[in-house]
């Protein structure tokens, strides 16, 4: 195909004798392909031909109200379909595959990110609810009804008043022994149900959240089966009301509302009682005794939805650069009606350094994404699913979350830009992608308070290892070289033995471009920076809670940052992991440029912590950049290959400058211009005669 | 006003004791807002006026067909309320007031930025180009029927295949001296005009730009007028084609289509004759010998757009501030129930490093957009129109429009985000105003683009200068310390003296607080950038142009580097020169905590650099952040009257969080608990009485 050839040859900047000195390798694209489908490959090609069909495509333009229909509608295709069950029992017609269920629902992304994430609130959340904090009663009952959508239901969480903060909830159930009934009540405005999808119009039914109280004890959050409205009317039942939120900066496929009740009675049967239970006369008991722990394990239960979300965004970040890279190699600028072989616009160094550091994070996200879903399977299918792995689970969940979702946003947004005022035309997808997915960013946990929840484990687990060590001489210490995969996967890396300071950092900062050097590096400023607030929080504990809150927030900065730099980590080693999988020498070659593009972009970003901190000398770290554009130049010939093995067809692509056209476009107007010279009849240029006349007249 | 009391005394995290060695400055929000209106006030207050009148609101939700017949509406609209005559000649009904007219202008983009860009479309870019690149003729002909909006019209300039490559368009005006008329052709696809604001629907007429030719000659890209639709059935005239570009991103009031031509004639006179004209014979003349120089002349007269989309989004950073730290002074988060007097989001380290940070910018951003505006009435007015002052003005606005629409994205997705999921809602507004300032880093000039022409220049000066020196000494040279008023208000600062390595910047690191201190970092910054771009690419022009290209490419991430220094620099001396006009001293005290807030993060930003390059040490550089950090507590106290300066009422922030609703709800939250607490009827907590029976059963 002369088209791969194109692709080789395409000439980068003048690339050094070193850059030479191997044959250009070539990527095996299908086989890299293959292994970013990952271990749920099945189902995610399933989905994928799913997501292709016209039926469920987003159609731009519609009122909100329109859009709305249009996915409820295609709610029910998913079902008759098969796409939306994996997750459920199977003796009730699931499969009981929690990643394959997650892996199939990420899919649904190239769809309409609208579709996608009413069937979250459907099955994810509503579904989920009902399975993992009901009892067998409860799926019996409700499950058939939920899988098949004759109920569609919300998941009634988040309050005006409480985005994040779930334990404050103000709304409550009191049980009332008298009648066997939990009363549901909404004190006051702030604790109005909030930003709820299927509220505004489709909710039939809601799991609940709200503080049980019973024989005058508030035994803390539980969720509760409430009915909504009339199946038939589809007028709120009485006691129930409720506003719709609008129209939203996208995601306008989903009828987000609010909910408020007042004596709204529901039978004692209808507390989803796994983790907490009320006898008829009110006596409350639970299998967990300490009401912190309860708390958290049922709400660890609804972690999918982070780890999903950390999958559609890698899914969305790969459709555009797909868009904008496929653009790039077939738009010429400034020269095109030259007669020379110009540039396109993925020559540029600028062009390159935006898109392929972008790329590189990516595919550092697609692998780490990948053991995160892993991590999940393993949990939600008993595999291992201890205390210890949940709580891996969840703060893996909820370092890489915000990081995706956020890169995501980034990578629509350059993309777009980089594709000028194209990029901002519907028919190519990018504003619309970036709209739809702006929330990500804040919903399923705000990514601002997920980073201090990792800081905080960050901490803890810091606390633990040095419990007994004197905290003034612990200024630095180093990593643990050894590569613990399991370690790894789980999120945290074993904050461990501290050696003296001129160890093997030092030596480290010497090849930037080596594995080890970059492990090194990056691993040391997590554990430093750790190091160093755990060092100033040091007995925080014990002062007065106002005066600890004070000392935290002091060091809040660096604390999310401490997280985001562990984040990155996490998404290197999986990253490098990964290459381990690579048999392919070509395309193991080029991916550990891009590696190393992932991992040299990290240190650049942090460049004054590490020159601040002394692990790196100044002239070590002015080689970052100029070794950056090295790498630049060496993927140019490879970025469409990389683009292609995420195996997106124009059915997912959808953008109309990701298929050809540009370059057709291009051709036709050279054409017209050899022509106009090969006939002489070009019109002569000013510019050139008055050249011809001297230098004076010009 | 307890509403004062209560921002004043916000507790804000531990003050050292040097923070409070004088009493707590006040803010003159008055007369601080008195100084952000600037030179026009007068025009600001009456534009602000009209643009919370109702009548010109965006209504969200409606679909771009709907959203389009509005803003067109509105059009008459401003045309019935004379918002948009003043820069149109007085003779015509106009006022001659170049400056005045874009102040006025900018101030719509609170109203909706759809009919902003309209109105610039219909008089910033159409009857512009009629009146600068026109003679009297044109204007007695044409001005008063674009004036009165009874010929709407388009400015037809980019191509499909030409965004930013002005000089390269394909479209052809070839005089026919037979008929003494010019034929207007598409020779191809990638030709046809596009994202032409009125061509999809409203258009009656165009400026269009297209290669003028005669007698076989191409004298280069010129305007011509054509009438493109009859103004009765509003269909194409024959000859005439195009298509919608449907929905975009954001902006969808206005119908952007594109254009193509067949052989289309009009008369020799439509040419647009000021800068070059066609005699009936097809004997071509020009009063600017120079086709490169004539080409830059006419483009020149365009430099509004960049001018005003400056501005416009500043104002809309300062809508985003205002309702963001609004909404922060008042949302309770993890602490509600409590009985403690809790912090407020904006006690938070983060947010306030989140808000504060973009707050600085803005008003950074604001007093660099005064001097531009002050620069283009100068030589608009013809106060200060040299060949100079038109390339300074040029540079100006290529370096600051990039800055400020980026910081405008950038700011409102942050501001967003810091509002949760009440961000997300369209009544809230920030989505709904990036979705639709989007598109300002790409239109009237690509930031990337920009940025070039801004390095470019830098690099000229820079060889003017040092045209007989010997670049290899001139690894660093030192900034001339006078401040030069007026130089720095034309845009550059002048490239000068260098001095030994050892000189004032050492000194300097010394007192990162100080102005002097900053002021020579940033500037010393820029220059040794420049400095060692240029000579890194001297001789380049002797080179070959391939391998030229190739030298310039390897070097382009470095050279925007520098342009965007250099413009950042050009921030921080407008807002320093804005400090000198502050007479009430705690107003001054507040904006130089600001100032300085800017000018750190700056230095924090690029402190790699300085680090690498010996400008700071080690010791030095850790200290920016805790500076930085200790900055945003001292600020905490006056960020509501630093965003209350910006004088926008409710009508022009129409976000439903900015009403003091969130206060609201949290205080009757507040009561309810309290009054709970007061009559004995809370329940117990499940946590607490198991505190009581002690640590065994927890």
């Amino acid at each position: 195909m002369t088209e791969v050839a194109d692709r080789t040859t395409a000439a980068a900047p003048a690339a050094s004798p070193e850059d030479l000195e191997t044959v250009q390798p070539a990527v095996d694209v299908a086989a890299l392909g293959e292994l970013l489908l990952g271990q749920w490959a099945v189902i995610r090609r399933t989905a994928r031909e799913l997501a292709g069909r016209p039926e469920v495509h987003k159609i731009e333009g519609l009122t909100h109200t329109e859009h709305r229909e249009r996915v409820f509608s295609q709610l029910k295709y998913l079902v008759d379909n098969n796409a939306v069950h994996r997750a459920f029992p199977t003796r009730l017609g699931g499969s009981d595959d929690h990643g394959g269920n997650i892996a199939g629902f990420e899919e649904l992304v190239t769809a309409d990110p609208s579709l996608q994430i009413k069937a979250g609130v459907q099955w994810g959340l509503f579904g989920s609810a009902v399975m993992h904090l009901g009892t067998q009663e409860h799926h019996d009952k409700w499950l058939p009804g939920i899988m098949n959508l004759d109920i569609p239901g919300c998941f009634a969480m988040t309050e005006t008043g409480h985005g994040s903060d779930v334990a404050s909830i103000a709304t409550t159930a009191s049980y009332d022994e008298a009648r066997q009934e939990f009363v549901i009540n909404t004190p006051f405005r702030a604790a109005w149900k909030d930003y709820i999808g299927n509220a505004a119009k489709d909710g039939l039914a809601a799991v609940v959240f709200a503080q049980l109280i019973t024989k005058n004890v508030n035994h803390g959050v539980h969720a509760f089966y409430v009915e909504l409205r009339d199946p038939d009317t589809k007028a709120f039942l009485p006691g129930i009301g409720g506003e719709d939120d609008g129209i939203k900066g996208g995601l306008n496929g989903i009828d987000n509302g609010r909910l408020h009740f007042t004596g709204v009675r529901v039978p004692r049967t209808h507390l989803l009682n796994r983790y907490g239970n009320v006898a008829p006369d009110g006596t409350y008991s639970s299998s967990i005794e300490s009401p912190g722990r309860r708390f958290f394990t049922m709400l660890g239960t609804l972690v999918q939805g982070r780890v999903s979300l950390d999958g559609a965004a890698v899914a969305a970040s790969k459709l555009a650069l797909k868009t904008a890279i496929q653009y790039a190699t077939e738009r010429r600028q400034f020269n095109a009606s030259s007669s020379t072989d110009e540039e396109v616009l993925l020559d540029y160094q600028r062009h390159q350094r935006r898109l392929f550091t972008r790329l590189a994070t990516t595919y550092a996200a697609g692998f780490a994404h990948d053991q995160l879903l892993q991590k999940f399977d393993d949990v939600f299918s008993g595999a291992h699913d201890t205390d210890a792995d949940r709580q891996d689970l969840e703060t893996l969940a909820a370092a890489l979350k915000p990081l995706s979702t956020w890169h995501a946003l980034d990578t629509l947004q350059e993309c777009r830009e980089a594709c000028g005022g194209a990029g901002f035309l519907i028919e190519n997808r990018f504003a619309s992608l970036r709209a739809d997915l702006d929330v990500y960013a804040t919903f399923e946990g705000d990514n601002t308070v997920l980073l201090q929840l990792v800081a905080k484990r960050l901490l803890a687990d810091y606390a633990k290892e040095f419990r007994n060590a004197d905290f003034g001489v612990l200024a630095r210490y180093v990593v643990e070289q050894a590569a613990d995969v399991a370690l790894n996967r789980t999120g945290l890396r074993q904050v461990a033995q501290f050696v003296a300071d001129t160890g093997s950092v030092q030596k480290a900062a010497l090849a930037l471009r080596d594995e080890e050097g970059q492990r090194t590096l990056l691993t040391d400023r997590v554990q430093s920076m750790v190091a160093e607030v755990g060092s100033a929080l040091k007995g925080a504990n014990k002062l007065p809670q106002h005066q600890a809150a004070a000392l935290f927030n002091q060091h809040q900065d660096e604390l999310i940052d401490a997280a985001q730099a562990h984040a990155e980590l996490l998404q290197w080693e999986a990253f490098t992991e990964a290459l381990g999988k690579v048999t392919d020498s070509g395309t193991k070659q080029v991916l550990t440029w891009l590696r190393d593009l992932f991992g040299l972009s990290l240190i650049e970003k942090h460049l004054s912590w590490y020159l601040m901190n002394g692990r790196l000398s100044m002239q070590r770290g002015r080689t970052a950049g100029t070794y950056i554009n090295r790498l630049l130049a060496k993927i140019r010939p490879h970025a469409l290959d990389l683009v292609d093995a995420f195996g997106y067809g124009p059915e997912h692509l959808r953008a109309a400058i990701a298929s050809g056209a540009e370059a057709t476009r291009q051709d036709e107007a050279r054409g017209y211009f050899q022509t106009l010279r090969a006939n002489g009849s070009a019109p002569a240029d000013e510019k050139t005669l008055l050249a011809l006349k001297g230098p004076r007249s010009r």
